[in-house]
């Protein structure tokens, strides 16, 4: 199993045993998120931006305005730090301080670089297109040349990373146990609810079958 | 309405139709999360961590580890970036280039400062709980001496802050409403499952009232 290289940038500090640094783990978080927090810094302020992800191998695919702020930073070589995160449920422990949430998330560390060929950078919005709705792409019109150029796509580099992930009951302190006080988890998740067709949609044109499959699957 | 000052830090630089600066828009958007995502900077590495957030006034409280980073970072005067964010939906467009999703977003900054004063730690506390499960903090045992000094409770005031909110259906180039492609919103929210009980609750103790009127406020 590929693992991580773990350095004092990427160790979990708080509880430890929640830290995981191989790549499944930390890609099958990736692969759960549509969007992911960037941070960067410009004249020693930080920024965070959320931004839709994407990953291809080991690199993470971002894509703007070419001349967003992220964009012209990811084109200076600057570091970037990205965080997807998953809330799963709350936690509801006997004591106040044992509440937690049920979590998975990951940071990452790398820089980016422009994907300016053509076919890889149509592959790579290919890629965005897909995984909000797998069986868009061929559906919808391609891009044009106007259209490529105003986009700037990026391929980050995943130089460290890092997953914490909580999972199940609450811990108690082993007083509390006797305490009548509901204790358990509340599991959430994120939920399609119905397609809203556009109001200028050919009333004939019926949900294709890709989108349907995306709703049920939920 | 209350606005934040509008600087080159916080304008919408992309889609500046998009961008908000009132607080009640923003202050909304913070209502609506449990998390936000806090990017510092410590030696000019930028790093993103998904934190619990609260709101009181014109702060953002944030909690945790005395010892952990971030605390450290904030006890240190650090500047902090903070971003908040919801889906909404998927937006379908007749054509890739005008996918997107809808969202709302809000970006702020500011420094934070310790909550030492004990009435006042508690009184951050219980929002922490209150805002996880309203009703919560007089059910649960409350916090005893050690573990408040093991908690370390920042007020981050916002300094400058900006939303950024999509809504509504695809916007298509002219030309493309004609194709026969299915075209909308599908809309996504996050929803409260069955609460799972602990294993070892005592099976008498039914879920308490505030607990199932979250599950069915959905």
């Amino acid at each position: 199993m590929a693992q991580f290289e773990l350095t004092e940038k990427n160790r979990v500090q708080r509880v430890p045993k929640r830290g995981a640094y191989d790549s499944k783990t930390i890609y099958e978080i990736i692969g759960d998120a549509l969007i992911g927090h960037v941070g960067f810094v410009i004249d020693d302020q930080p920024f965070v931006i959320p931004t839709l992800i994407a990953r291809q191998g080991d690199q993470i695919l971002l894509h703007g305005a070419t001349s967003s702020r992220l964009m012209r930073h990811i084109q200076s070589g600057g570091d970037l730090s990205i965080a997807v995160t998953h809330i799963d449920g709350l936690v509801l422990a006997r004591s106040v301080f044992h509440h937690s949430i049920n979590y998975r998330s990951a940071v990452l560390f790398g820089r980016g670089e422009f994907i300016n060929e053509r076919r890889a950078k149509l592959e790579a919005l290919r890629q965005f297109t897909e995984r909000l709705v797998p069986g868009r792409w061929d559906d919808a019109r391609q891009p044009n040349e106007v259209e490529l150029k105003a986009t700037a796509v990026a391929a980050v580099t995943i130089d460290l990373a890092s997953a914490k992930v909580r999972t199940g009951p609450p811990s108690d302190e082993e007083d509390d146990y006797s305490l009548p006080v509901w204790a358990g988890v509340l599991p959430m998740r994120q939920v399609y609810e119905d397609a809203i067709p556009d109001d200028r949609l050919d009333p004939d044109l019926e949900i294709p079958g890709y989108l349907q499959k995306l709703i049920e699957a939920g």
